[in-house]
């Protein structure tokens, strides 16, 4: 039995990943998957095509010691679908570069393909071809490619003053189960603890990219401003007001703060609400509609079975800032994951 | 002054890329580009979408000790406009994405970038986003998109019995200039001999993908098998061969090898022929074609400038020789580049 992808040689991990990645379902608008120069696919009637690529470098994104390979692929599918929704598009097709140690195991990659399949399958998603290739680094790099509609697509630019601020699920909860599972709690404590701990964490190694979500507001709302949370609530607040040129006020009491960030927070001496402004890849939308499509905007959502929060608003000017809890309004600082 | 990306962060990197990106042409089917959560684009109409990545990673598809960061950009952004011309289609836009180490400097990103704008800018490629994050290795990953004919894609899978087999410009180059860049022939030579020697690595480190040529090829021919030559002419032949369901029969005798494989065999001893069959990274288009739309074609892309030769022919079965310069037709080995 083969054990490492060296046994099976580059060619043998096509073959092997070609039957893994699933075929192409009838009437999808894929046309050509894995196997040739280029994928091939067609889009809906009138419809434009978004692009998207995000790669996890291991010891930077990830760390094996509490990531599985299933969870990574599902993670990895879930940061590029999160972008796709975040346009109000609709995901078609992904194409996935793996950089592979040699001493891979054949195993690992199955499992890799199983958390990218399982996620993908949900929303109607192609694995359609990649490269691999060798290297001492183990790395994720998806290029995942949709349609959306030409005259509503969700944009950073798109913020107009007088919007009001919503923002889908809870926040927090993915960097507070980072914490976690970087802390020592004993990871073989009793079943009811480790199950516990498995659902604190879940929103980090299996979160929910909110295309259905997305796809509910393109279809029934004019798009304004939208971003989705992957590097920190307070960064993209920041990303959403240069790019639409206007100012944004948080009610800090209205945030959704997750329950997980609370309990973890407690556990390990963390304050939620820092969890809740500056923790990393929620994978949540952040998006702005005038104050009466919002709220029906909620309504919809929350109909779906998605939590959804009107937390501030648009303004005039430049700056973000936030009213905290004691009333007083000040700066919301710009910080968040950043590389280098 | 920033020397070290380390010095500007991210967000400061994303700037300048911006900005070292170039714009978006007026005209250009490309509606949004770096900035946004996904970049947008629109079809010709009647078209379909192609979506190649090809990825190089350092130590394992370039050594920086003679490739340079213009090299390197250059060189991802042919290989990847060579997937797509071996579609038949037309590029459009790129998504770029570095793992970089911190030390990288700011000057090497322009750099990069300059090489692979070069190369855009010749064919109409637009780069539209992408990603970067912190890395032990270097590493470039493109996801290419282009557009090509729903009714006629050059597929691996659509050479047939009978078609003459045809390969552009002239094979061996690649391997034998990397040969010579690995070798320790002075590089501080005279001036003259300098410039022989990057005559002779250019094929190496500035290839030159076939993109005209495969549009001349889709305009005016129904396309039948068709690849681009990444791992080697052999290696390619038993794709094709494989996916088409046929046998191929090559003659030696008409093989094009290139200059520089002889010259470079005879400096260091090795045998051209083996260059031009089994050398990687040529990024020439093999295809096939009927007798005598081949003829045609042939003439066509000579009339371009670009050698065109045929080089064998399509039969039934599924096995792929060679008939040698003695006459004697053996196996065709099929040996090219592999990762693990």
């Amino acid at each position: 039995v083969a054990n490492k992808i060296s046994d099976i040689g580059e060619f043998g991990l096509i073959e092997r990943i070609k039957k893994t990645a699933g075929k192409i379902p009838k009437n999808s608008l894929v046309i050509l998957g894995i196997g040739d120069d280029a994928a091939l696919f067609k889009l809906s009637p009138g419809k434009i095509c978004a692009a998207t690529t995000d790669t996890m470098v291991e010891g930077v994104h990830f760390d094996l010691s509490y990531t599985s390979f299933g969870d990574l692929g599902w993670k990895v599918m879930a940061s590029n679908l999160s972008d796709i929704a975040a346009m109000g598009g609709n995901p078609m097709l992904a194409l996935v570069t793996l950089a592979l140690p040699a001493k891979t195991s054949v195993k690992q990659i199955d499992q890799l393909y199983a958390g990218m399949r399982a996620l993908a399958k949900k929303h109607g998603v192609v694995i359609a071809g990649g490269d691999i290739v060798k290297s001492r680094e183990l790395s994720i790099t998806l290029a995942l490619l949709g349609e959306c509609d030409p005259k509503n697509a969700g944009l950073r630019s798109g913020a107009k003053p007088g919007d009001a601020v919503l923002v889908t699920g809870d926040l927090g909860g993915s960097q507070a189960g980072l914490d976690l599972l970087k802390s020592k709690i004993n990871p073989s404590a009793p079943l009811r603890a480790r199950n516990q701990k498995s659902n604190l964490i879940r929103k980090h190694l299996r979160p929910e990219p909110r295309v259905a979500e997305a796809k509910v507001l393109a279809s029934r709302f004019k798009l304004h401003g939208m971003i989705d949370i992957s590097d920190g609530l307070a960064s993209e607040l920041h990303h959403l007001s240069k790019a639409s040129k206007v100012g944004i006020i948080i009610d800090q009491g209205a945030l959704p703060v997750a329950e997980q960030a609370i309990v973890i927070g407690k556990m390990l001496g963390r304050d939620p609400q820092k969890y809740c402004l500056y923790g990393g890849e929620e994978y949540e939308l952040l998006f702005t509609l005038p104050p009466r499509e919002a709220i029906k905007a909620r309504a919809l959502i929350q109909k779906q079975g998605t939590a959804c929060t009107i937390i501030g608003q648009v303004v005039k000017g430049g700056q973000v800032s936030i009213i905290a809890q004691n009333g007083k309004r000040e700066k919301l600082t710009n910080q968040g994951y950043t590389h280098f």
